[in-house]
């Protein structure tokens, strides 16, 4: 199989606010520091309502968030992603005419993402209404090497005419969060959240600082041209906003070249963001841009080795799933004050915070991909450890750390604790994600200086969350995954994942007890022999609801006994469920929002016998909507575990291009990083039937029949495996690193150079 | 026994804020349609803070409720009972010197109510800076005769001096709704809540039109003076307030004596309030005052009479209980539109709102008092049942209605569902309170005309709350009294109230069946026999928690595995837990915020055998905090039931004054009616053990050891019962009406004249 370039373009659209919305988000750029939303650099006209917007990942102003009632402990503030300052505007006129694909005629639009470069490109073919026809090409991009920097490279070629253009760049802090003003929950909402501070032109460069409404930070934007030589550029400024104007030359078919350069720094990370982002702007201005082009690809070339993954034959698949795992690298924070949002820093969704997504959803796959960016992903984590220390004060455990449910900061930001604060399986899942990385690094190191003490301070909450009654460890008042179903005891989720957990934390103790250094944070934190005994203890006690009759695991003590809610009796348009059902009336239901038992089937498929994973699987297909976009892929990855190909790929089919095609209705929003990592999941942890365990690497491969075969890379340990699949065999290949010991369809192998495996 | 008036006075106290705002709640003037605080007409200085008030019963404007997530059906808007124009102003002063308690000497100042004669009395001997002693009396009246009526009399007795008084009476709706900015529940809060429409002088009486801000009710107040002879009195207006001036001549040793009249009507009962106003004045200013008073106190003797319940030699106890009784008669609304808020109409606590108080706190005491109120609270529930429907429709129910948890109008203004709506028992407990009315009256024309139409309605709910699992009918996601134990399956109290409610539903059905009303109803309400069948075996099969080994009923399914939490560790200050405790910490322990299981236990003591209420009620004796004023009087009615009777005593102890001591620190917001009601059901149905079941009307009489004896009146169907009880004997007396059977210590008895029975 050979590679195509991995290039998205559109060019056979409608200009109307659907459009102009989505593609703001489709092509936004985004490095994991900074993310800007595609908008046209000429703007708009005024009847268009484009969410023009730009974030710095783990930047936060607060919010307050309103309550009903004055329960002890309701979070009453949140942190969100402001909009921070705009330096995408360029108007452009030609013999006095303005440049817009409002005017004129548009002969010729494409938009493009070029995966390989890491740019979006725009080509425009335009007449103006006076006859002048020019092209326009601009290229952006967030750059990947140097992760302050955002540059536009705008080209004109005149192709009918010789004249003069002239250019007017802006950078200002005029900027507001977008909102719907019809929505109920905005009614209090403050948009505007940052506020200029101090806005100068030096040297002929734009800063602007502006600070946060109510976090009170700062953040420095700064803007400089590299314009043609002899180009003599004017400045104004008002105490929010710049403006560089300047006049090109334009000779008939000869292309002119500018380029912008913005660069932002913030308080969060620097001292002095002023400081800090003119010496990022010197830093940009001394490498050429061909340079800065040449390390985003080379960037991207290890990047895409790393994760390659396609589908025999499929160009569109492929296309699909390159475009998915490109925004995962867009999204993923590169330090220790960032996470990935769920919409990555593409849109305002759930505010610019961070979930569960991460370690549950997208960690799977860097961590057998790129595992420096999940190192860093669980940095993060412990980072806000002293914050999860808070919240779990605040929830009343006298001991221990809770990871709050949404968050930037690490602060708890979920204001319906129900279906928020009370789904503690984030500390599980949290710690699965440490555990699973290392299992694929074995990076003790890691679990040493932070994984240790995250997994420790977070098991020590299960202990105060329920309690040893009738020979078992029961958890009480906790939501599982499935937000249709709040407030339970036993949610298997919960309770399997806590059992890992905690056996866990009694592994690495062993691991690491005689280290001094962790001998050191024991005592830091109190925590000694007693705690791990009652660690292991309750781990082997654990309840693991089961129901002998029907032979599945129910997802909660109460779940089987309330009454079934038949999903075909429900008209269509009633779904979503939670905008058109009481949760009163979901929660006495059975009826499941998303994967729950089974996705805890998935996550520890050794918990359970095959026949009852098996019927958990087909009992709770029947009752579950999908409501929730990280469903879907679960589904699919448990279904080709066993061995229901039709569903697994039926399953898989459904969300592979869930934003591309915005299925949901709401990609203006942003994109859905944790389902994009999910497609990815279906594949390799479904269909390959990849797991990490204390045995090693595992791989149980089948082939949906309607496939030719599939690839993927993977790294494992010191080494980068190849895996293809096609009808005939499985082929292992050890790329690089040293010989493993994996297993395949439960047998282990020895992997050398290569191994083939025929397929059944 | 004789009975001493009933007067509860103050004298000794300091003029403060708090004994302002305390005395304004403690010495209010109601009469179930108005209520006003009680303020010092001649006002305070700036820097006291009196909370001025005034309410109309059932009259309501509308708020915002927060609400942190947008999910469907949340309650995000409540109604609340605005403050109306301001009455009560009158400012004096003699020889130019203003009168106020807080210049010159106050020699005496006593506050007094009698309850006997239905007024407060203001008495104050007062010395001016200057000199001038003077007596004032202030009596004031809210009128049960004419129900839109409040008078206030003011007469002057100069000591030493002859001169003239000026008065200067005020009328204005310049008046907002009391707000703590401190309080960050408050943010948002609107405090002013009705608005000028229209203010008018005509005929010397004053006339001021308002509208409320959201809810679009019209409510007039209208004022008129009774001067003395040739008094010249001079009226200003402006668009929002009236004020009338006249000058008294003064005589050494004379008293010279004012009548300020106010009526009130609202659109709400009347399409032209302002027209109805002027017709109230007529009617009020026909009748000479010292009628009125007579009338009043007429209304009070009936009042008294049938409500009598006296402790034998007690008479700050007897005082305090009169004092409780007094205010329910103040509080119950006397019309459909319109119940027994909560803090009555004595303050702005829980907004005026309407909850399950009533019907199992305060219609016990009057079903058995005075049956004609209870009669009318019930009216009031049938005037609401189509909101109760919608309600329902609103939570997911096809069919039937459901009682909101808080309201005014019928809507649910819970805003926290999960400790609100959720409280399903509402529906029970209305249900109660009709059967219990019923039995104790015989009145089937009600059950006819409403009570059956609200019983199979509410029935209803029951059916798509639950379902038929293991051989029971099981309730789902319901949370019980309790509300530090939320969304639970099978609450003990839910269940067992549900299955009395399903019972009686099919008993009214086979009483009534062939009544052509009743056939034309369950028509409308399209519910047939096999609806019925479903209600007869939905009871049949409910489940009741019952746990063999502890020997009690478990309030809920899961309750008894959650960790117990041992009220003695729990630091003092910590009180109320729900003031110091998220509550996910409060759900997953076994703690009770009140009487729960316990209550359910004295509501339907035939659902268990005594050995099972009795290890139930030491079981969660443990475990209450009776951080509810609903709960100690449970506590006492079961112990007394239970042959407790030192606990029985201690119980109702701790009750009795919790207004008239401020035991809550917060009898400035409002009186707490049904804790008043408590304290009478403490006697009634605790240390005499009064039940109404269909076996008819049943007593347990036992005497706490440290009491000489005990008497109290009842109404049973056409009978007056007088029950007294003292060391040696029970007596039962029948002091009007037909002979009865009732039963005594389980013994059926027929009274014609009376009864003795001897004391253990």
């Amino acid at each position: 199989m050979k590679q195509r370039p991995r290039i998205y373009e559109v060019t056979d659209f409608v200009l109307d606010n659907y459009h102009i919305q989505l593609h703001e988000t489709l092509f936004h750029n985004a490095n994991g520091y900074i993310g800007l939303r595609y908008d046209f650099e000429e703007g708009y006209p005024e009847e268009y309502e484009p969410i023009t917007s730009q974030y710095i990942n783990g930047f936060y102003d607060y919010a307050p968030i309103p309550q009903p009632e004055n329960l002890y402990g309701l979070v009453r503030e949140k942190q969100l992603m402001p909009d921070i300052a705009n330096t995408q505007t360029i108007r452009l006129s030609i013999d006095n005419e303005s440049f817009s694909l409002f005017t004129g005629t548009v002969l010729k639009l494409r938009l493009s993402l070029d995966m390989d470069r890491g740019v979006t490109l725009r080509h425009v073919h335009w007449r103006s209404p006076k006859g002048h026809e020019v092209v326009i090409d601009i290229t952006r991009m967030a750059s990947f090497h140097q992760l302050s920097l955002f540059t536009i490279e705008y080209a004109i070629t005149p192709l009918n005419f010789s004249g003069t253009a002239r250019v007017e760049s802006g950078h200002d802090v005029d900027v507001e969060n977008y909102y719907d003003p019809s929505d109920p929950r905005n009614a209090n909402e403050q948009a505007r959240h940052i506020h200029p501070l101090n806005c100068e032109i030096r040297d002929e460069t734009s800063y602007i600082t502006a600070v946060t409404s109510k976090s009170g930070l700062e953040v420095t934007s700064c803007v400089q041209h590299l314009l043609p030589e002899g180009t003599q550029p004017e400045f104004w400024g008002n105490h929010q906003a710049t403006l560089t104007r300047f006049d090109l030359e334009l000779k008939e078919s000869q292309t002119v070249t500018f380029v912008k350069y913005a660069v932002f720094a913030d308080s969060l990370r620097h001292d002095n963001p002023k400081n800090h982002a003119a010496e990022e702007m010197v830093k940009a201005m001394t490498i050429p841009l061909s340079e800065l082009y040449l390390k985003q690809e080379e960037y991207l070339e290890q990047y895409w080795k790393n994760c390659l993954v396609e589908i025999d034959g499929d160009d569109e698949a492929n296309l699909a799933l390159s475009y998915n795992l490109y925004q995962l690298i867009q999204s993923a924070g590169k330090d220790s004050f960032s996470n990935i949002a769920t919409k990555g820093l593409s849109g305002e969704g759930y505010e610019g915070q961070y979930f569960w997504d991460t370690e549950i959803y997208i960690q799977p796959f860097f961590t057998v991909t790129n595992p420096a960016i999940s190192r860093q992903l669980i940095g993060y984590r412990y980072h806000t450890l002293d914050m999860a220390r808070e919240n779990a004060r605040i929830l009343g455990h006298p001991k221990g750390a809770l990871y709050p449910w949404r968050t930037i900061t690490g602060r708890e930001a979920s204001g319906f604790f129900p279906a928020g604060s009370a789904q503690y399986h984030i500390n599980a899942d949290i710690a699965y994600a440490i555990i699973a990385y290392y299992l694929a690094t074995n990076d003790l190191d890691l679990v040493l200086l932070e994984g240790a003490e995250i997994i420790l301070e977070t098991a020590r909450i299960w202990l105060s969350t329920g309690n040893f009654t009738d020979g078992h460890f029961n958890l009480y008042g906790v939501t599982g995954p499935d937000e249709y179903t709040c407030l339970v005891n036993n949610n298997y989720y919960t309770n399997v994942m806590a059992k890992y957990h905690l056996e866990w934390a009694v592994t690495f103790h062993e691991l690491l007890r005689k280290n001094p250094a962790y001998e050191a944070m024991m005592e830091r934190i109190e925590l000694g022999e007693t705690e791990i005994e009652s660690f292991r203890l309750a781990a082997l006690e654990m309840l693991l609801p089961y129901d002998r009759q029907l032979n599945i695991n129910p997802q909660d003590d109460a779940f089987l006994k309330k009454p079934l809610w038949n999903k075909e009796e429900i008209p269509k348009e009633n779904y979503p469920l939670l905008l058109h059902y009481h949760p009163l009336h979901l929660y006495r239901h059975q009826i499941c929002k998303q994967a729950d038992t089974v996705l805890a089937h998935f996550l520890l498929e050794d918990a359970q016998p095959e026949d009852v994973m098996k019927d958990s699987f087909n009992y709770y297909a029947r009752i579950t909507t999908h409501d929730s976009s990280l469903s879907r892929s679960i589904f699919s990855i448990m279904a080709a575990r066993l061995g229901m190909e039709d569903e697994a790929l039926e399953y898989f089919g459904d969300s592979i291009k869930l934003d591309l095609m915005d299925l949901q209705h709401n990609t203006k929003d942003g994109i859905h990083t944790a389902n994009m990592a999910g497609n990815y999941l279906a594949i390799v942890y479904g269909f390959a039937g990849l797991r990490l365990k204390v045995s090693g690497l595992s791989l149980r491969p089948m082939l949906p029949a309607s496939w030719r075969g599939y690839r993927f890379n993977l790294r494992y340990r010191d080494s980068r495996l190849c895996i293809e699949v096609d009808q005939k065999n499985c082929t292992i290949t050890l790329v690089e690193g040293s010989p493993k010991t994996i297993r395949v369809h439960d047998e282990t192998c020895h992997l050398e150079d290569s191994l083939v495996f025929p397929m059944k």
